[in-house]
């Protein structure tokens, strides 16, 4: 949280609250990790070992709570979660042997306050690389948290770095047998040099659903959602999506909802389970919204750009080509620039390294055809597609031509704040 | 040639007089195509048909001219040419059917002008994107071009576009058995929208070679020159290197140095040839030179960054990990910033998708160690750091601790500047 950076503007105009989930309480706390005045050390606490999933950076350099979570929830066959403690200001990243020992002490702090084995504790950290994190306090932090259902807002705030907002969405869906809700929490893609732009996402459902099925849907939502937006095409050492189902949806155990009228779902746990795409649209869809809530607090953005490549020879063919564009320090400057260059969309078309052929080529601005059969559109009118340029949702459809594979992926302008943000400030 | 923009801080500072090359004259003219007030048409014209070589994008939307030099050079045995037409101001890229229609046209005025075959006539454009290029006066402008062998700085500055500075280099090279010249000029990284940043680079020796033999070391030699630079990591679909032999070195048949007394070294025909070494030397320093240069000239560019990868697992995985801290957003602004930003390196080196083992890796910058052991170095010193980031040339260096690949790279930093020149800039 940059007090010093104005509120991006794409952000949200209203921020929404988050409802309770039945069996989760979360709170956050001032451990003055690295920054002062505010919060920095969040807890998401479960009433008992819950279901989770997780996904993570592809570094290979990746941090130590990326390296503690990997090997808590691969190592086990059905892993179970009591906690996830995250923190800002310091991403206990590239800090050796010290950093495996702070993450482990985190997590037996983390146990001890809430009655819980340190094998049940997720950690996600974010903000300074190469700093030793100092976990010693951790413990009476934690024990000085108020923890509460309602407090996503909270949590969402704790983990923010240079986040001009938290990210918050909420979705509700009916199975069929009983209405289940998914909560999710985001930060991104905040920089204070020394440090770099890390996402961190917590989502916590109610659904009653197996931890495979979680991880095989967590997986999949990432790929066409966390893992189809760019802000810079650099990739953090900690980037961790972590996903918790309390299975707690109208049942009478809950402390939060004992409203017993609701009818508890059954457990999902074969992908036969006709209601697992009824779960999956939700789950998807709260992904999809932190994700694009991400990109619009990109770091010196302007405007969002949804950048949609048809016609490619596959999908994995056309989500390299829709990264190539949605990468290109041209295409962005341009977007910022309000100048409807389709040039520069060619050119990346043509850098992509995947199957094109220019004369089959057509690329749209909005829902202005600017180039087509290898030259531009014959009607080309620059004043059309300028105005299309000054909006501050843009799409760009790009139709290779080729076939049917399609991708749409998601990023945002490159202006000046963008470097005077990671430029100007001096470690 | 954009004359608003100032010289690039990072230019030499002293222009090189090229000397004259036997078998070559050039020239440049005002042909109008797009910039007022300066020459925007050069040619290079040999005496008879010469040996020639070159190497081109691998972008799949390649422009006119590259696919028209491409065939000549690929479709023949033994290519050889008589002039190469270059021109600034219109890219003849993504022109479609009227594209190729203008680069035959190119060809057969300068074919009709200099007296050959259009087969013979290779053809560079570089500038705007997707406008038809008249070259329907190509052959009156060529007409009027007083072609010189002193000329080399004219057509330098011909082929500019948002180039702040011409890009010219000569080497002399003693074969053991008589001395040859290459000279080459290049332009490139300059944009004004919606051009693209072409590199292009053309080198003309006197040395007698064989056509196999210059594309093999034009090739080799292209990988670790201008294969290993980025501005941007943008890739144009103009991009274009031409290598030209005359054969004349020392022989009497030279108008230009008639001089008797040099022996006329013999024909290098084949990679055996112990005088192979200092050729290849001597012709890869020309193409490292002019690719520093172009670097130099990166829009925006206050800083040369050189990255040296060593123990990689293997040659290419050194230089992909070396390409992604060149290409990397964050590194480049902290380096803009002068901030000893270590992490981002780590950063970068993690996504890069080669092996890699955080605890194995070292980072230098300049002579300062700033991490070893997948930690901060122990005797880190800020100031010391920052004192090396505050040069015009800073060597950024990394070892992977796993082998003995090694790939060095070179990039400039990223300034506001650069978002300025690519972004404020209207079409």
């Amino acid at each position: 949280m940059a007090d010093d950076l104005p509120i991006s503007p794409l952000a949200p105009k209203k921020q929404p609250v988050l409802p309770p989930i039945a069996g989760v309480r979360l709170g956050a706390v001032e451990a003055g990790i690295k920054y002062r005045g505010r919060t920095d050390l969040a807890a998401i606490v479960f009433d008992e070992d819950v279901v989770c999933a997780g996904v993570f950076t592809k570094s290979a350099c990746a941090s130590a709570p990326v390296e503690w979570c990997r090997e808590l929830l691969s190592g086990v066959e059905n892993p179970r979660a009591r906690t996830a403690i995250i923190n800002s200001g310091n991403a206990n990243a590239f800090t050796g042997k010290a950093g495996a020992e702070a993450a482990r002490m985190s997590a037996d702090a983390a146990a001890q306050v809430f009655d819980c084995k340190p094998e049940n504790v997720l950690l996600a950290s974010t903000g300074v690389i190469g700093e030793p994190l100092d976990a010693s306090a951790f413990a009476n932090h934690l024990q000085n948290i108020a923890l509460a259902a309602e407090n996503w807002d909270d949590a969402a705030k704790a983990i923010m770095t240079t986040d001009t907002y938290p990210k918050q969405v909420s979705r509700k869906v009916d199975l069929g047998d009983g209405e289940v809700t998914i909560n999710g929490i985001a930060k991104g893609s905040g920089m204070i040099a020394p440090d770099m732009a890390t996402m961190l996402a917590f989502l916590v459902t109610d659904a009653p659903i197996s931890a495979d099925l979680l991880q095989n849907e967590l997986k999949s939502a990432t790929d066409t959602t966390f893992n189809a937006i760019t802000v810079d095409s650099d990739t953090s050492t900690s980037d961790t999506i972590l996903a918790f189902a309390t299975g707690k949806a109208g049942r009478s155990g809950s402390k939060i909802d004992p409203d017993l009228s609701k009818i508890p779902p059954a457990p999902l746990q074969n992908t036969n389970d006709p209601r697992l795409k009824a779960f999956r649209t939700a789950f998807h869809g709260v992904l999809h919204d932190l994700a694009l809530l991400t990109v619009r607090d990109g770091e010196g953005a302007t405007k969002l750009v949804e950048v949609r490549v048809e016609g490619a020879v596959s999908e994995p063919s056309a989500k390299r080509i829709a990264m190539s564009i949605a990468n290109s320090p041209l295409v962005k400057t341009a977007i910022a620039g309000e100048d409807a260059n389709w040039g520069r969309v060619v050119m990346a078309v043509g850098k992509a390294g995947e199957p094109a052929d220019r004369d089959k080529l057509a690329i749209w601005f909005g829902d202005v055809r600017v180039a087509a059969e290898g030259a531009r559109d014959p009607d080309y009118d620059e004043d059309t597609a300028s105005a299309v340029m000054r909006g501050q949702e843009i799409l760009l459809r790009v139709d290779i031509g080729l076939g049917n594979g399609a991708f749409t992926a998601w990023t945002c302008d490159l202006t000046k704040q963008y470097v005077a943000i990671n430029g100007d400030y001096r470690s």
